[in-house]
């Protein structure tokens, strides 16, 4: 089993309070992702700063793109991201358009999606897909179970590169234990910890712990 | 029957090249949107411009919120605007986050969505939804039709405000001919048009004619 990756969700406000979060982890963590919510308050500016710091780390640009998908992709490919989120629900001819325009894209799974929709994805030859929790459902009193695992597991059989996030502490970690998750994806409980850098070590130590 | 608003959608790819059609086009249109592509590719800051430039206009962040909605809707209000957008497929916990945090919400219809999911957004008090013909459906051959129009009627009926746009000109505006539309969104039809200014006046005054 491949070891599952760790990917650090930058959901600040701004690019400074990103870059803060950047310099205590950015050399831990394998992949960088710039936050829906930062991408609509900066724009692009986040992925081109934290481009310009680490040349060669993965950057993933979370824009939940659900329309007009090569610009939306070319635009973050030019300002240095690798990989980019579309919304599961965005027609299969955006996916397609924006699939073209970028290295890899993922399809972020939100409220209502249909395996018969993921094997439509794949035709299309998309790998990657972001088992989600949604922040507000999870505050609203959701968390994972056999049911999310289930699904995860059914969408690695298909073949996908599943990454999962929402939630994600130490403890939840175990939760995926013989499951072959590609990435890990973490937010505060990195980013607000006392110590960022010590927290995304320790996450990396339970993920070589656990795989 | 109401007389529908216009609405520009700002989807250029940067502030400077958004102020050029605000210039011509700012005070002949209702509502001044910045597109999904203005967001990401410049956050928060063509909505604070605009809303300087445009004290009193109705203002719309498209940023297709997903998750996360009470900090999407925030930062969208502390920017200057009036309305914004949640993609269908967001989860009803999220709509209803960000409902409460900006004056109005619009759900964004895209791919497969329900009428019943329709009707739990209009228990939770969301007054708007933008009936939306993607951009690359409309590239792979896709057009406005009957199914569309009576999707559109029963939204109506539901007692939405509707918004309607993709590939919209002065032909195609005929189609919603008794139809009680809320807005009319034009893109490229106004901002790519020789001469914008115009192009928006035309639209309002056939606007004027069918309504």
């Amino acid at each position: 089993m491949r070891k599952p990756n760790l990917q650090i969700a930058l959901d600040s406000q701004s690019l400074e309070e990103a870059l803060e979060t950047v310099r205590e982890v950015g050399d831990v963590v394998d992949i960088l992702e710039v936050g829906t919510v930062l991408c609509l308050q900066e724009g692009m500016k986040p992925v081109k700063a934290i481009r310009a710091l680490y040349p060669e780390k993965t950057i993933l640009a979370d824009t939940k793109c659900a329309d007009a998908g090569k610009t939306v992709a070319k635009n973050c490919k030019d300002a240095g991201a690798d990989w980019m989120t579309v919304i599961c629900c965005a027609t299969i001819p955006t996916m397609k358009a924006a699939n073209e325009a970028i290295d890899q894209l993922q399809v972020e799974l939100y409220g209502d999606w249909t395996f018969d929709q993921a094997k439509e994805w794949k035709n299309i030859g998309i790998e990657q897909v972001v088992y989600h929790q949604s922040r507000d459902a999870l505050l609203s009193g959701q968390t994972w179970g056999e049911k999310d695992l289930n699904k995860i597991k059914k969408l690695i059989d298909m073949g996908f590169k599943v990454s999962v996030t929402g939630g994600l502490n130490l403890a939840t970690l175990e939760l995926f234990k013989g499951i072959d998750v590609y990435t890990f994806i973490a937010g505060r409980s990195i980013a607000k910890a006392d110590k960022p850098r010590e927290a995304a070590k320790e996450f990396k130590e339970k993920i070589d712990q656990i795989f």
